[in-house]
């Protein structure tokens, strides 16, 4: 078996260590080159400080084949990246033309003018290969050193993301022949991770060395992630479909999806293959439904529009909702939820129709209704169907929760289960 | 001055390296680290691994005063830090009664039953002090070494917060006495980075030493962050504030917010004070801008709803648009995104109505309408206001921009600017 080659990430940047950005480059990062068989053996965020980034770049010899780095590339006085590199690569910056050339015709484009800041991007170091950077002004640059590449990227994701589809991960891939690694994920919901290991500890114990098990939990869903390393793909796919052949026939009632897809995008598929549509009637959710099911590319045609319902004047007015029943049972009900459903389907003329009302919080729980309450309701040409659950106290984690809920009470009209 | 303490990150899960979860603890813990005069050295990543959980712990030796980590503490097989924790420190697990008495009173609550893996859950390190975790079932535990601490964590954001908020960061505020840092976080949004980099030179220049400007760009907002340390907090407050009030002169028109606040929390709170009330009328946002005025607490004395019209036959038979504007200007202009916010305003009586048309992407572009389209509007008392814009290529990043400059178009007639 070869050795698998090994990556290190490394991003640029105060505001990461300080949090005030979250980093989702180096997850991205991650991902692509987790796909094309790399083990990324540490992510490593730093301040954008000389020491601190020779002391990064001269931590990673002879760990890894990649260095992978982001941030700290443009245009403002708060980056002093390329100095460093110049110094630790044993450089000097130089104008590039044709970086300039690309920077003047972009900032032309924006109708902006090229000032200094702009100019100064267009200085990349003497002995680098430049990397185009058709999506932003600070190109990208290759380096290497001691048998192991480094490739620094500018930390704005679209541009990063740009350079690694269109530069970095070909050139990888044309360098290095992979070691086969399968992820295959399996989305569950409707068990928390305990019950769930519970459920797999047979299965668990009867997997392969070269298979390993993950749990990934996140709002409800558990994730489970199974990871098999081989050199031989084809023999490797096929213990892989075995084992999740053999996780559907454990959790058949568990399992709503592959491959990181999302309950929006599960739904979304089967209203696509059923040619059917769908709308929402949300109050406590805000619109987060619509919001996660607009997010799909193509969703227009299954996803026919929402009432958020804030108010309750607007579950009347709009959505018909009676005022008495509003009054009788509360806004937040079963009642209410299954009216909205209905009235949101009858003005939208959908195959479907999903409704929230509940309690997100932080505020307005009473003793009979905490926060964290939330009724759900799908109409449908079968009838009518509602649920209702308590969460927690986190208005954001309940409103992911709310709706993701929401979303698998739709599934599950919608394949009849 | 005394030296600022350092502090290092360290998350732990296979899951952040391929990048299947974003890491958000460590923004959250460094945001709350800094807040208190933490200078977060660095930030790290690995997998949850033997070898690389001690060789982590173990470069941290000498270089910061606290050392938090989170993850690899969940009840599945897949977790084997605790272990590794024992090897580092010396130590052995043992049972504590205690946290198994928690653990089986939150699985009661739950209904679910006390199996194995939750009871391998109240092992803990004999020689740490354990953090009692009322938001799950796995304890923190707290461990003192060579002059440094050791918080360990659980990576379930909602269980690590907990652990922070009620006990690490107490303990880290009586232990040190801060060196006083202050960050202060001036939104703006309407000119790109390098634009505002000109603007701001002269200003930039004229800093004091123990200010440090940096720019944050992110979704067409960029965040001037400006930085003092110091020790005198009541004089360093007045130089940031009288900083802050030179940027207000310098780009007034620019500016909408401070601390982190991002639009839907301005706008929400200039309605509060207005006591007004808003409402969304979307098409090409899904439902999003209603998704981000509703994550703000309290939201619901505001905003009042929307309705998400992805079908042009929501356009007009909710909000009323005529069929023949649409098929005369198109659903993706400014005549139409107009109808759609008086429409909305009208059916929900409030006093602002936001609109959005557009094309968010992949498809769906025409060379007059390429993808990145969007047609904004907001109707008020004044009248109604609309702009048109063309952004770049990619499905959420355009959702994202078309809020924040619909948002930002709100903001204005809400202001009267």
């Amino acid at each position: 078996m070869p050795a698998i080659m090994k990556a290190i990430i490394i991003t640029i940047g105060d505001e990461l260590l300080i949090g005030q950005t979250v980093d989702t480059n180096s997850a991205w990062m991650g991902a692509e080159l987790s796909n094309i068989g790399f083990d990324i053996i540490r992510k490593i965020s730093i301040h954008d400080l000389r020491k601190d980034i020779l002391e990064a770049l001269a931590e990673t010899a002879g760990k890894s084949e990649v260095v992978l780095i982001t941030g700290g590339l443009g245009p403002t006085s708060d980056d002093i990246t390329k100095q460093t590199i110049c110094e630790f690569f044993g450089t000097r910056l130089i104008m590039n033309n044709e970086v300039l050339a690309m920077v003047t015709e972009m900032m032309k484009k924006r109708n902006f003018p090229v000032n200094e800041n702009n100019r100064r991007q267009a200085e990349v170091p003497e002995s680098c290969l430049v990397l185009k950077n058709e999506a932003g002004t600070a190109p990208g640059m290759w380096f290497e050193k001691d048998k192991a590449i480094f490739a620094f990227m500018p930390g704005v994701p679209y541009e990063m993301k740009y350079l690694m589809k269109e530069h970095v991960i070909p050139e990888l891939k044309k360098r290095f022949t992979s070691q086969v690694i399968i992820h295959r994920n399996i989305m569950t919901y409707g068990a928390p991770e305990a019950k769930l290991a519970e459920l797999l500890e047979g299965f668990e114990s009867s997997l392969p060395s070269y298979i390993r098990l993950a749990y990934l939990p996140a709002s409800g869903i558990i994730k489970l992630r199974l990871t098999g390393t081989g050199t031989d793909r084809k023999a490797l796919d096929k213990a892989m479909e075995e084992n999740v052949m053999k996780l559907y026939k454990i959790i058949p009632h568990l399992i709503f999806g592959e491959n990181e897809e999302p309950f929006e995008v599960v739904t979304g598929n089967l209203l696509l293959e059923r040619k059917q549509t769908i709308c929402t009637a949300e109050s406590c959710t805000g619109g987060n439904i619509a919001h996660l099911l607009t997010s799909v590319p193509g969703s227009s045609r299954y996803f026919i529009g929402s009432v958020v319902a804030y108010d309750n004047k607007v579950k009347e007015n709009i959505l018909g909702v009676p005022a008495e029943v509003i009054s009788k049972y509360g806004a937040v009900s079963e009642e209410v939820a299954r009216l909205m459903a209905e009235g949101a389907r009858r003005i939208m003329g959908t195959d479907f129709a999903v409704a929230t009302t509940g309690i997100a919080g932080p505020d307005g729980g009473t003793e009979s209704k905490p926060v964290g309450t939330i009724c759900i309701a799908v109409a449908s040409a079968h009838g009518t169907v509602s649920e209702k659950h308590v969460y927690g106290n986190e208005r954001i984690i309940n409103i992911n929760r709310f709706s993701i809920a929401a979303l698998s009470l739709a599934r599950k009209q919608i394949i009849g289960q």
